[in-house]
């Protein structure tokens, strides 16, 4: 069973984060620290091909934890994990503490 | 939980203004002074790449008080604090004094 | 409260035109005499971007009298008056007497 | 009131032609004879754009007599006449005798 | 009343070829012989213009008999003479014997 | 009456192959081996012009064995036979034995 | 009857990866082990052409394990065995242990 998948063109793999719904210490949060729709870039695929042949770098890299657009990519489960890919330019950018 | 986001591409991460709907001297403003639908720029893409894979400088900058248009853009929760995101050509414009 | 806008990009800020439906001597003017669609620039962008980079100018300048459109532009209150947006591809013409 | 308008970009203004329904002299013409739907060229744009920045010279020009579509165009009434406003590329030739 | 009509960019004005129903010695035709849509170019127009504005040559030229697609063109009245045109990508391809 | 069809721009003539239903020793064939929607590449147009005006060859080339999209091109009768038309790009590839 | 398919353009020949559904031991597999749509790239197209007139090199290679999109492909069967037809961007990555 396939375990590793490398986008094509200006896919990314997306691992996403779900909030914890209670601290560690298992007091519940309150519902809006939950809304941020993000996840963590796992791979990316080597760009969309410009005029000229040459590849378009992809928006962003591997390790970038990004915020996902309202609509959902295309579901993929390798192994035992979920993921999910979008195209790098419906990511709307990249999340920093 | 992410405080800071730096959005991709052309996109522009805004702070909505809200019109106080009364003076500080407490008086009720008449209610056509809260129409103008503005925001302060918070941060900006790189901008969208052209042809030749240089980016293009986003329309806006950090700073700026812009008018927004009449359709919503996507809204963003960080830390404590809303905002809404927009690619630089749904802008209208800049607002000074 | 902001009282000037610089339009981004193509977009135009037209203040526009009402005509009189009497002349100044107080006689009734004919209905057709108004039904001509037209303001007044008051402000442009700085253009679109063309594909190497640079500004294409914008169709109309500051001060020209313009034929509108059937279809309404967006409309922005600055201080006590009424503006209107368009592209500048929107624009149909430039009036001359 | 405006007399005179100069299209913007690859805009034309057309003085349609009515075709008599009567000769000179009185004699009814057969219904046919009105059937084309032409008009003469007014006053033309300066031009689209193209990519480098230079205007593509409008397809028709100032005299012209045009073959027009049958989809109606932009109405514009300038003093005491009725025009209406074509893009170059609606304008299905040129009438010649 | 005009006569002569030179089409616009790459438009072409066409004749239709009505098939006879009879054979010249009046023996009827079967009716499958009649179903090529078919007629001759009478005038083309000078050509769409490209990035670098020149003039990419029409499809079809003057004289050409050409293989009608089954959606109907625009038709035109010059003189006594019914014609249509087209758009020259429009136009299938030409005839010959 | 009309026997031979050069297409226009990327347009390719195709004839049908139309698969036996029985092996030329009388036996049935099995309803599947009809399947395969494939023609014969009669003739070619001289391909769509690039943006510099140069030719882009056409995809196929006369006497290809082409297999064919499911949804159907433009029906032509040439004298006796029947043929259809198709752009190149719909053409989904040459097949082999 | 044809054996062997060459796509044209970006198009790309996929068989079909069927998931066991039971281990070649016997034993069931939970339902999910089948979700993930791959198939083995069997042949690629030569590319679209650029504006240049090269050939854009197809996204995947002949023996790639890929993952397809949830929509499906133009079916095709070349003697006895199925396969489906993709564009090149449709495919979403490349599997691999």
């Amino acid at each position: 069973m396939a375990k590793r998948l490398i986008p094509t063109l200006n896919r990314v793999l997306i691992e996403k984060i779900v909030a914890p719904s209670k601290t560690t210490a298992g007091i519940l949060l309150p519902e809006n620290s939950a809304k941020l729709n993000s996840g963590k870039v796992v791979a990316i695929g080597s760009g969309l091909r410009d005029k000229s042949g040459n590849n378009i770098p992809v928006a962003v890299k591997e390790g970038d934890i990004v915020l996902l657009p309202n609509y959902e990519g295309t579901q993929v489960k390798l192994g035992e994990k979920e993921y999910v890919l979008y195209r790098d330019e419906d990511i709307l950018g990249t999340l920093h503490d």
